[in-house]
């Protein structure tokens, strides 16, 4: 095969044992974050009917989704995201005790224009809550999203929040209805991006006055969170969430959330925007499924691995064996086979040579696979029951006991 | 939408909560005992160029893949095992540092006709060593199966042992040769669930004589394991591998193999073969890789959970939550939160109620959703600074400190 063939397809990616030793923990550690709270896990198919996905985003969408018929002749797609999957499973499983509180972890398709950081198969993780009405959900979301954060390494964050209802009267209030109103709200949601005078610029060049302007900014610095909203922030702080910010401008792209909505921006390191979600009571149903009060979050799956990955935020991120087991020579190979048989025993994740060549050429192997420690057993050891713990980065070494190197190894 | 709907496509599985459960806690098993020896992590896309997929595998094998063009006109499917991925990884890859010991746990697609068990999207759990021809490798591969289904809570199990070379010198030494050769082996490898009669008489039909076929049984009774396999018998023994039986009649379906196969049989519970593989030197280079000797095995991943799940083999499958948190009334809602809060800090997974109704109701979600316990504040909780905890299984209850509920939940 040429070289090109050998690639992945465009905006496909092989991902090899650095970036899966990042994923799967990032993956376990969500886990257990989400478990702690009573959520439970959902995975659904790679393939959907295309019936189930067609429709429900808009035509920009459907430009982007995988669709073909398979063998069959059924019209087929692989999924776009985890929501209307989520609406399918609840529309199918009517009987599934409420609220029924699901994470969900797996990839789905966009054949998007590939960027930095953008892929056509990329992870989604969705957290939510469905069947639940009260401010209880939503807080307890807010809460999830605080410890998920924490759990990946982030250090510094704020949840900003507002909610559509508080959003919405604040326009009624300056009397910005109907059509208008999204158009004003796509323009306001640019405050944390751009400064006042260009939103003013940019609401004037929307055809309102300079008065108009300026009583819509009055309006925003004088709203207040309504009592739901207020309930809200209140069972957070019940629950421990001391990094909520109501922001008032808050907007959110997608227009289907009735209620708060909320991201989550992270100051430390400095990345922006890693969660977003809020609340959306009529999705489920609009999407085919029953009619069901439903509040979450999405937490950028690839955005957060590529962030601990490139900052180091881990400590290590190694799934890798910790100790080379070398063979000195096949006189000693017994020696060593025993060796790593009893540190594997112990939890030490162990790799022993299974490839016949000399010493040197192990130790270099051992190196630029970054496994930390070789264990040699030559013919010195051998003669006084003892082994060489040599650390590769160092390159110190030291000869003792078998068990003396696995005390080593453990405290490491 | 209407109810057929809403089902996933033939032969695709929602995979609820508690089949996750099963699934996850497999994976991370297996995962700990790969990594134990060395193995590191690879995922491969779920489409790949179909040039990448066709002429690997045999018309038959074509005919169940999923094939499509995408968006761009680009020939692609989705992909049909783990082994030909692997093998374009290594020729991309060319860098790798080599042994390169990889495990893959990701789904695959086959359109399948669909029966119990059998599945068009299923997992894979592949773990391979590519680069070395040392019999240690292939012992490494035999301890690590041990290993794997220990883990997985299987009991009692025989790995069956074999090498091709010593199947193709036994039939060499009665003179079958050629085309001849495959045909014996495919009836002989019948010897696990025919009776010798039965194997006696296919082979004569198959043209054989009374003297021939005697004369092969004689053969298979004195065939001995040759130096390599005796080589790879020692070193798995010396790893722990107790389990090995030499089984000179195993042939195993696929014809690439090229040195020591083995299967894993199952007896307790007894649900026969779990897992098959070998030594197969030229496969990756015939699939457009490097020259690589490489050697390995599947374990049947959706046997082994389904496996495990029908017999209860673990005494728990849930990762549900451990105990609800009921709200005995608004007026208790702050107490119930902060129980809830200070439960999940010490590690118990705590599902609070987030939904408006009287205690009974409450209780009986607990109850549906298979959570073991409950913990309730009302009044009379409240006046003693006590909770209940109530065993949902039971109906038992006891009211005492929070401190001692989770003392409790956490010995459980």
């Amino acid at each position: 095969m040429d070289k090109q063939k050998l690639q992945p397809l465009k905006g496909f990616r092989d991902l090899g044992p650095d970036e899966m030793a990042v994923r799967t923990e990032a993956v376990k550690r969500l886990r257990t974050v989400f478990e702690r709270y009573g959520f439970v896990e959902l995975q659904t198919p790679t393939l959907e009917k295309a019936e189930v996905l067609l429709g429900k985003y808009g035509q920009e969408a459907e430009k982007l989704m995988y669709l073909f018929e398979d063998r069959g002749g059924r019209k087929v797609g692989l999924k776009y995201d985890l929501t209307v999957p989520l609406a399918r499973y609840m529309a199918a499983n009517k009987n599934t005790p409420l609220p029924f509180k699901r994470y969900q972890i797996q990839p789905v398709w966009r054949a998007e224009n590939t960027q930095k950081g953008r892929y056509r198969e990329f992870y989604q993780c969705d957290v939510d809550t469905i069947g639940s009405s009260s401010p209880m959900a939503d807080a307890e979301i807010l809460a999830v999203i605080k410890d998920a954060l924490l759990e990946l390494g982030f250090e510094t964050f704020t949840t900003i929040i507002n909610s559509r209802t508080v959003l919405f009267k604040t326009l009624e209030s300056v009397d910005i209805k109907g059509n208008n109103r999204l158009s004003v709200i796509q323009t306001i949601d640019k405050l944390d991006k751009k400064s006042k005078e260009e939103v003013s610029k940019e609401l004037a060049e929307k055809g309102l006055s300079k008065n108009k302007v300026k009583s819509i900014f009055d309006a925003f610095q004088n709203s207040l969170p309504d009592e739901y909203l207020s309930e809200v922030i209140k069972r957070a702080e019940d629950l421990g969430v001391d990094n909520l910010s109501f922001t008032p401008t808050l907007a959110r792209g997608l227009d289907y959330y009735t209620g708060p909505i909320f991201e989550t921006v992270v100051e430390k390191p400095k990345i922006g925007s890693l969660t977003g979600g809020g609340r959306y009571d009529n999705l489920i149903k609009s999407l085919g499924g029953p009619d069901l009060a439903a509040v979450g979050t999405s937490i950028g799956f690839e955005r957060a691995v590529d962030v601990i990955a490139e900052l180091g935020l881990w400590s290590t991120t190694s799934s890798g064996p910790q100790v080379f087991l070398t063979v000195f020579s096949g006189k000693y190979r017994g020696q060593a086979t025993e060796a790593a048989y009893t540190m594997r025993k112990t939890g030490i994740n162990t790799e022993l040579s299974v490839v016949d060549q000399p010493l040197d050429k192990q130790l270099k192997y051992a190196g630029r696979r970054g496994i930390p420690f070789a264990l040699i057993i030559g013919p010195n050891e051998a003669k006084g029951k003892s082994v060489t713990l040599k650390d590769l980065k160092l390159g110190t070494q030291e000869t003792f006991s078998l068990e003396r190197a696995i005390q080593t190894l453990q405290n490491k």
